[in-house]
């Protein structure tokens, strides 16, 4: 017979994203908490976030998360970065478990890392006009850190279509990487502030190389998110280590293309996934 | 005194789109038909529609269509694809004015204009997928005409960044219509079934050349219409040809980068812009 508390640690984390790139959050989450089982949200029939109000945003990212608490979670992780940058509070005051973002966790790892004291941001136009990753940097530093940030529109449909490699994907991030040069000269950590950039984590570490001639450290929010997931959990006393691995279930609002992708930013075959009106 | 025919033909012309790719369309209006004042609803608030149901796309496009009507117009535009694809009929159910959208234009243009009978198709993954343009393009066809499309998603981006020349947009349109000769190997015409890829004609006119090795003719879908709409104008005794030129007043949903982004496809400067809720 199971204990209570081993009832409460087998209780999955639910992860809701605009889309499919929060998979790479899922990726992250799967491998440095292998034991967690996950329940998976993507609201791809209002993909993307990135163009909408802060208010809009807000009531889905609390629609979004009363069915992931309905279903039963001890914690939810917002893997979208608007939905970071603008719900994290609304959620923690309407909901009873701890909200971990990807945006506080990313600023924690850019600010622990550089050296130089200046860190480089790049997202979407919407990530990047609302400085989410500037202000949290800025309140997380003792000592003062620069930070620059540009938008860089290709690597989204570069990341859906798989296109990760290639003279075309290639050149395109050394032209980004470029322009990043202009606004943020000493940069030696990159914080990867899109969900979808992970994928192209190889060709853009390779251009940051030859444009910046330093070595920079990426910071994958996604991989941050699960670190600080874990000291909650840990704390407490919610962590599941569960040797047989867990289990990963996905909703999502509009099931076009979900498999294909969803597969290629998750990075294991996808299963179990249903579509849910929310 | 205005007479009753004058006062009708002075009512403006109203054209939708999912989002500002329908300035385009507008531009060619403009161009065109400069006579005519024309009302613009842009739903910025809910683009994309590519990546909706039909259901939810007829939804909009209805909620669209109930707005302008409401201003008193006597022609409706369509300029979206994907609004095209599914809510053309719904629309001439519930209006009584005519409707026009860019895809049948467009595919009589094409079919018009193939001699070797082999036309291509590029858009969005949505249109692409929806096989609309194909559908029109054998109903208009006497003869067999082949076609053979693929999406180009990266043309998007570059447009709305106004990245529309230089080494990366050149490789990248060398990149799909490589893609584009494996599908249709004898092309000698191209439709271009989403609003945003007029701005690149250029780049994707050289990168036929090249690729095909023979001229490609270009369909502009926005040019096409607007040849449409002419005829239907002038048939009802609508036309304006009032030589001190038409208005144009914009509406949209949401207004982030509107004025910027809108000025690039419209080609001119925008002015008269007002939020709406719909």
């Amino acid at each position: 017979m199971m204990t209570d508390e081993t009832l409460k640690k087998n209780l999955p984390i639910g992860v809701f994203d605009s889309g499919v790139g929060g998979f790479t959050v899922v990726r992250a989450l799967r491998k440095y908490l292998p034991g967690e089982n996950i329940i998976y949200l993507g609201d791809t029939a209002r993909v993307p976030y990135g163009t909408k109000s802060p208010e809009t945003v807000i009531r889905y990212s609390i629609n979004n998360a009363k069915f992931l608490d309905s279903l039963g979670i001890k914690l939810l992780v917002v893997a979208c970065n608007t939905a970071s940058a603008h719900s994290i509070t609304a959620l923690r005051d309407n909901f009873n478990i701890p909200v971990v973002g990807v945006i506080e966790p990313g600023a924690r790892a850019a600010v622990k890392n550089t050296i130089s004291g200046n860190v480089g941001v790049i997202g979407t136009r919407g990530t990047i006009e609302s400085h989410a990753y500037e202000t949290h940097i800025r309140e997380k530093s003792v000592s003062t850190v620069t930070t620059g940030g540009i938008p860089c529109p290709l690597f989204v449909p570069l990341a859906e279509e798989g296109w990760i490699e290639g003279e075309i994907p290639e050149k395109t991030a050394v032209h980004y990487m470029n322009e990043l040069k202009k606004v943020i000269p000493e940069m030696d950590t990159l914080v990867l502030g899109c969900t979808h950039y992970p994928l192209l984590k190889k060709i853009i570490s390779e251009a940051a190389l030859k444009v910046f001639e330093r070595e920079i450290k990426l910071i994958d929010s996604g991989v941050s998110a699960s670190y600080v997931i874990e000291e909650i959990l840990r704390e407490k006393e919610l962590f599941n280590d569960n040797s047989s691995g867990g289990t990963l279930d996905t909703y999502v609002t509009d099931t076009s293309r979900i498999s294909e992708i969803g597969e290629l930013f998750l990075g294991e075959p996808l299963s179990n996934v249903q579509r849910v009106d929310i």
